[in-house]
């Protein structure tokens, strides 16, 4: 059993080689702990939020040289004692500080328990710790704006101040409830109503732009299909050339996934089964149909492409049917030849195509914009934030919502005060667990465990 | 071009998904700068070694929630203003708190730059600079330990010594030639001819334990081999079972070098080869015998695998013999089995022999203390430290030795003063190179080029 009030340790930085590496501690034995071990300065001694130069040895042993900071509660990350050892970058010496380090005093901690401690001691609440894991994992700047507002605490005020509006009109109702003698139920059913709705309204705006946003934040998913030499592949190619520079300038985190995602300007396109793309230009022809299908079904955008140069086939004139209640773009490919396509026997609207050359790159600007337009519309809220709920957000957003409308439909119906307040009550509750209010501990534990080693 | 008295800025911790990550600044504007993107305390106000709350902004954007230290100039690693910037640890979000805080006052670091700074600034010598690297991308205990004490300049202290001895005989020598009326010399021949002896000794021991220690460094290339099916590959796995866990416990850094690299002990074995091990158990059969003699050419430590339950054929007799000059153990693999082998053919000494089962894993422990016990034996020198001169390092203090035999050869032929001064000089000359006096700029460079980013 791991215990709140054991002071835990662990590597915080990423790891590899580097120039620092971070052992961080928190928790009460945290300074005593490495005193221990610690030639320098008497940390017991030091102000608050200093860095303090000595060395990390094991009896005589000198492990290593390092820079000490020194966090006293509560001004902390957790709100408890922080200690921070700064060593030389390099796995091996950095691992050894860390075991130098843990010992009867100090356990290795799991991964996400510093922020979990942040939240299990007020300083964070539940919307603001997925933040930082949101923040970390963040790809554009889109993503890392909607993440530091979330860190930063918007949208968690937003739903507290709903709760506030509500928290006095069930104060009202319980008065009307208990002294049923003062006979104002009927100011209290208005002002229940009034609330209800309006509380309904902003709701309404974060459910829509969140589910909006979801594919903002998980990347959107992208087919990008047509008949055989088509040109796909070297679509494929021009969107890796517009953007491989930024993918691959962040080392280390795109190895695994070049082939299937890049980012294209503020949005990150998860791009299905590239592989069959790369590997070969003719995909449906292995394939068959059913594979597209299995493709446009998944996808949150499709991209069509059709040759220019040649007439459409029949198959062709399926797909554009096929795809036509999907977000796609039609991407008439090869405007630098000869130009034979007729698209009149379709019903394409003229906004849905686009004419490129992805040979000679022509037409990636217009691409990227097209996208842009399609997905980053009407995701800002009325101060121009960017608040994204995530899916447990947003599971508890609708429920509160279902809630508030048997509230409204009580109302309406006139059904006794107390029964109508057993629905406002449950919706307060959903609001709360949102920013992990009486959140199970089941909920908390699986929450921070996704968390990486050392935040 | 770029001057030193730019202020420069680079990620410091290692590139990847982790909690923290450091943005490091040195220089004259380096608090200035970030102040322009900084909200939060007046870090123009805060003491040194002090480590502060806020946020990096780009105008009114929020690109991060920061924690600031700021070290102020000469105590610091620089011996510069250092600012580090501790972000959270995603590599977007890194990258972005980077790329706000570069501009007209801050360019990007060099790889090594900072060190640089510290050794051109005079805070650490050569030797210290060089440590910091090995110290990064150490693997053992042993290799830790050295450099540790490099980094902690027991080895410059030492040449410091040394040519703080020589200098007293070049002043003296320099009174004599100046002044020859005094006739002292007679008495500085002696003095210098002791002093050269004493030096020249000192750095034999030196020479010594690190020309043995090199391989210790630099891992030991290790090529096993032997006929076909004697067990080759099951002794490789034996070596990977009794080590994996120390060598993956380090995430990122052993991926590639798995199947090549194993730590024993205190020990690094490169295997040469092993891809032919892994891949067929008749690496001789297949490749003929010149295979196995390039293998042995090319390495510290044969392990030459033998059958026990067979008897010896021509070619093992061959294989003894061709590896006789060389640190080699010859394992008898497969002691579980009836053993009809029969050495006393052979000139084997008891003490090369070592029994084992390698598919039961017996004999590992045995296997383990006689490398080391080759490897290890005499590597500290009369203090217990482990001094490990490079090959840089090594190249110098051979050309001192030179230079001082020519001393000693200068005196006893009766050679004048003013000329076996001009060897002694040399000498004292390239000592000092080591530490990184007078040493050209295009070294200097080259040098710190091997660092990484941000170091």
């Amino acid at each position: 059993m791991n215990f709140m009030n054991d002071t835990i340790a662990a590597i915080s930085t990423p790891t590899g080689l580097g120039a620092i590496s971070i052992v961080r501690l928190s928790g009460d034995n945290a300074i005593e702990a490495v005193m221990e071990h610690f030639k320098g300065t008497d940390l017991n001694q030091v102000p608050t939020h200093t860095i303090n130069y000595g060395h990390i040895c094991d009896a005589d042993e000198v492990i290593d040289e390092v820079m000490v900071t020194i966090m006293r509660a509560p001004k902390t990350y957790t709100k408890e004692d922080i200690v921070e050892i700064n060593c030389h970058g390099g796995p091996y010496v950095t691992q050894k500080v860390l075991s130098t380090i843990l010992g009867s005093k100090v356990r290795m901690a799991e991964p996400g328990e510093f922020t979990k401690r942040a939240f299990l001691n007020g300083r964070i609440d539940l919307t603001e710790a997925e933040a930082v894991m949101d923040l970390i994992n963040s790809k554009t700047t889109l993503q890392e704006n909607a993440a530091v507002e979330m860190v930063d605490g918007a949208f968690s005020r937003m739903i507290k101040d709903l709760r506030e509006q509500m928290i006095q009109v069930i104060a009202n109702a319980e008065v009307n409830i208990d002294y049923p003698e003062y006979d104002e139920e009927e100011l209290t059913r208005q002002k229940m109503q009034k609330t209800t709705e309006s509380v309904l309204n902003q709701l309404q705006e974060v459910i829509d732009y969140s589910e909006h946003g979801q594919v903002l934040k998980s990347g959107i998913k992208t087919a990008i299909i047509g008949a055989p030499n088509v040109g796909k592949s070297s679509l494929l190619n021009m969107l890796y050339r517009g953007n491989r520079a930024i993918v691959t300038s962040i080392p280390g985190t795109t190895r695994d996934t070049l082939e299937e995602e890049i980012t294209i300007g503020q949005l990150v396109l998860d791009l299905i089964d590239t592989a069959g793309i790369h590997h070969t230009d003719d995909l449906i022809e292995k394939l068959g149909i059913e594979k597209s299908h299995q493709m446009i079904t998944r996808a949150d955008l499709v991209l069509l492409v059709l040759d220019g140069s040649r007439q459409l086939s029949a198959e062709e004139v399926q797909l554009i049917n096929d795809t036509k209640d999907k977000q796609r773009i039609v991407i008439i490919n090869k405007t630098d030849l000869p130009q034979k396509i007729d698209l009149s026997q379709t019903n394409l609207a003229q906004e849905e195509i686009l004419k490129i050359s992805a040979l000679n790159g022509i037409g990636f600007k217009e691409l990227k914009e097209q996208i842009e337009s399609m997905f980053l519309a009407g995701i800002e809220n009325s101060n121009g934030e960017v608040l994204l709920a995530n899916a447990r957000q947003l599971g508890l957003l609708n429920k509160t919502q279902e809630a508030l409308q048997s509230v409204l439909t009580g109302l309406a119906d006139d059904v006794p005060l107390d029964l109508v307040l057993i629905d406002f009550n449950e919706a307060w509750k959903s609001l709360g667990e949102i920013i992990g209010e009486n959140a199970p501990d089941e909920l908390v534990n699986e929450l921070f465990s996704r968390f990486c080693l050392g935040k």
